[in-house]
């Protein structure tokens, strides 16, 4: 395919300064806006409507699975943070801490979540006594604070929005399916809403969660070749039950443990949109995550009937995609690069011309083909066309990644492979955190994870040579 | 009508000890849980799923007039805050402070948001340049934070979720068109979807928002007799836009500073929906807003047939209503007490007898009434019943408000109407706030608002005689 041709020169070009690229997008695309407070961002109107998008359909695949939404409160003692040892651990360094209210000091300093495992607990150990009260599935959406040094809009923020489940069972089995359940959950809707490709796999135990017995994570690559954690699932056995004494009496009368879980997804998602999908035109967006599925412009709009013909459109066609009329007195030539760099998925034009001929000329933004549809066939053949370009972007990006993918039997073929052809390196290991430390320190590659379908690259651990046990996919992340 | 039966002993009766019998019905519905900090509360999932309802119609009416969701960071840096000077004495004494980030102390203190207008006007300052980016319909669903030391749950507590719009115009007419739409928007919406009737007015100068020159107010009336503030919105005029610095360039190329408004609904109108609606067998919820509008109870569901009866009217149901089979052990007297309890709308009996009769026996809970109905009728009848219970809910609240509803001429009178019959006092007054403080020291009330319809109840003011300006409804409240 030729190289797309560039409408815009207000953005750099990806191949030349990818990460200021991605800067440019998220600006020139109108998704956030800087805050006075370093490192925390504003979610402008656009971004926080694909926001929406995604959230709706979350919170509608979390129903169908039984779950329910509840809010606790946004601070946490310090106390109770630190009931659960890892957990503390892993937390504390990055917290905000509340000390005053109003004038007065706080006997205790209380921090803002940086998630909510301990809330939860706490309030589990009040609601669970018998058997009957299990399973407890419940999600939450909120925002969470974590103290962070280097920040970047969507990826890495002090403050960002993101669900958190929080599941408690009467049986190791029964949690252990929740946590794999709702990783296939986050997998199907990447896959069929947001049309990246995910790579489901088994963190190891150094990149695990903080308090988890096993972490699961959906991993997806960018179109620099970086890794992204895209959604995460954990089980935590019974160890913060065992903290937080979340005791139930079972059928026989007996007092057990429960199991628990927690899994999350974060407005980080709407950075993996614009690193897989977009061009050097900007934003590309799948059409079920498009605010805007079709842009309606009029050309040669003063001329007699045109703005009434393309009000008709936009009425007629709301009733089948998410349509909108730009009718305000900007250049035809101004809303075609506007409208990309959003990358709204359809340009409907409309002039004189075609409405001699009854007929109208629909840009796809993914590949820049012009089709020409008759008026009438427009109500059926949009829903189509939506569908055909979720459908390419999604075979894009997984054609993309597995160009991306890599294999590795010796650690100087896992160097060169990173550095010259960014992307995943498939690795055996043998299981020791001392090769994935060296592997990072020498790479600047982490292990992304253990993915379920393992594969058999060869016998031996490409770092120290010794029998290897697993096949891991290593990456640079974000 | 004769005194509802009192099928629930758990809660104590409203008129014995009203502040009781909310703090029951709150906690036997499942609506909140205490958390382990003094005034914050778990929104648990019956009460978070009224919310979700509450958030979807609101949701709907701003996006209707215009209106598009954003999300500002939870943070205010203190040099921010105290930009507007009364804004900032007024929220100042009640924010909660952060002063560490991770194990870093901060060089400028930051707090937690009590209300997000510094926020607003800072990123409005960026945005606005020329009269084309006017006006600016901004809306934000977050959670806020004000340090207060009675709490009791959803009227007042430390944290509580909400929307908060917030708005710029080209004009002072344009800004006050807004100010009076949105609270309109709030007036119909409780009308319509809560049954909640209020009353419409303008808070006094004493009573108004922090920093705003116009507050307008719907204001309702509690079972107990006292007026609970259930929305506002607020005219700001220029005074923020000079504070922050906010001008555009009007079409005549000059600087002009905008003029901007603010608005806010809260999680507190599940308080007002418990105290306006609820008797003394729990919660009562108008079906707009009730999670589950019709509940199936079986009865002898161990004979054969009555569960697959069930099952089946619940699927043919699921189309016309939010409906909910409880097929659980449980005794089927438990059962109806529990959905009373929790205020659902209408019960369905279905039980061996009903079945040979080809029938259903629906109990609303608004009236207690039994009604007999076909099988075949039921789709039919379901959607006209909870239309008529909503109706039903709104014309005895009001009836209640307005019986609740009295006039004063003079202090004795005003002072012996609150102590003996509790509710909303309409009296004459100067304006002079000396006079708005004397009835407060005297008789606990303020003034709730100076209502858009006005009444000539004498000539003077109730309290100091002199000529009157307007007549205000006083009261006591939450």
């Amino acid at each position: 395919m030729a190289k797309e041709k560039k409408l815009v020169e207000s953005i750099i070009d990806m191949e030349l300064d990818f990460p200021q690229w991605y800067t440019d997008v998220v600006k020139k695309a109108d998704l956030t806006d800087y805050s006075t407070l370093k490192g925390c961002m504003i979610i402008r109107p656009y971004g926080y409507a694909i926001w929406e998008l995604i959230q709706k359909e979350l919170d509608r695949r979390f129903k169908e699975t039984g779950h329910e939404n509840v809010y606790m409160p946004m601070f946490i003692p310090e106390s109770l943070l630190q009931k659960e040892k890892d957990h503390v651990e892993g937390f504390a360094p990055e917290v905000a801490w509340v000390t005053h209210g109003g004038e007065t000091k706080l006997q205790e300093r209380i921090c803002v979540r940086p998630t909510s495992e301990t809330l939860f607990c706490d309030h589990y150990a009040n609601l669970i006594h018998s058997y009957r009260d299990l399973p407890k599935l419940y999600n939450q959406w909120c925002s969470v604070v974590r103290w962070e040094k280097t920040t970047r809009p969507f990826l890495r923020t002090t403050e960002f929005l993101w669900q958190e489940g929080h599941t408690a069972h009467a049986t190791a089995e029964e949690a252990e399916e929740e946590t794999v359940r709702m990783l296939n959950v986050y997998a199907d809707f990447c896959h069929e809403y947001l049309a990246i490709p995910v790579i489901k796999g088994e963190k190891t135990a150094k990149e695990r969660f903080a308090g988890a017995k096993a972490t699961y994570t959906i991993e997806s690559l960018m179109h620099d070749g970086k890794a992204l954690q895209s959604g995460t699932s954990h089980n935590f056995g019974d160890g913060f039950a065992r903290a937080f004494d979340i005791q139930y009496t079972d059928k026989e009368n007996q007092l057990q443990y429960v199991h628990q879980t927690s899994w999350g997804m974060t407005t980080r998602l709407i950075g993996a949109l614009i690193m897989v999908h977009g061009d050097n035109s900007g934003l590309v967006l799948p059409p079920k995550v498009a605010p805007t599925q079709v842009i309606i412009i009029p050309i040669a709009q003063h001329k007699e009937g045109v703005l009434e013909k393309a009000e008709a459109l936009r009425e007629s066609l709301s009733k089948c995609c998410r349509v909108k009329l730009d009718d305000s007195d900007k250049s035809a030539g101004w809303k075609f690069s506007e409208y990309e760099m959003k990358g709204v998925p359809l340009r409907l034009e409309v002039g004189p011309k075609d409405l001699e001929k009854n007929q109208a000329v629909i840009a796809r933004r993914d590949t820049g083909e012009k089709i020409v549809v008759s008026l009438e066939e427009l109500e059926e053949k949009i829903p189509v066309l939506l569908q055909e370009v979720q459908d390419t972007l999604l075979k894009k990006a997984t054609e993309r990644r597995d160009s991306k993918t890599y294999t590795a039997t010796n650690m100087e073929e896992f160097e060169r492979t990173l550095n010259e052809t960014p992307g995943f390196v498939k690795a055996m290991w043998c299981g020791d955190q001392a090769c994935e430390d060296a592997i990072k320190e020498k790479t600047a590659a982490t292990s992304r994870c253990i993915p379920f379908e393992q594969e058999e690259i060869s016998d031996t651990c490409v770092c120290c040579g010794k029998k290897a046990k697993h096949m891991v996919y290593w990456g640079r992340s974000y």
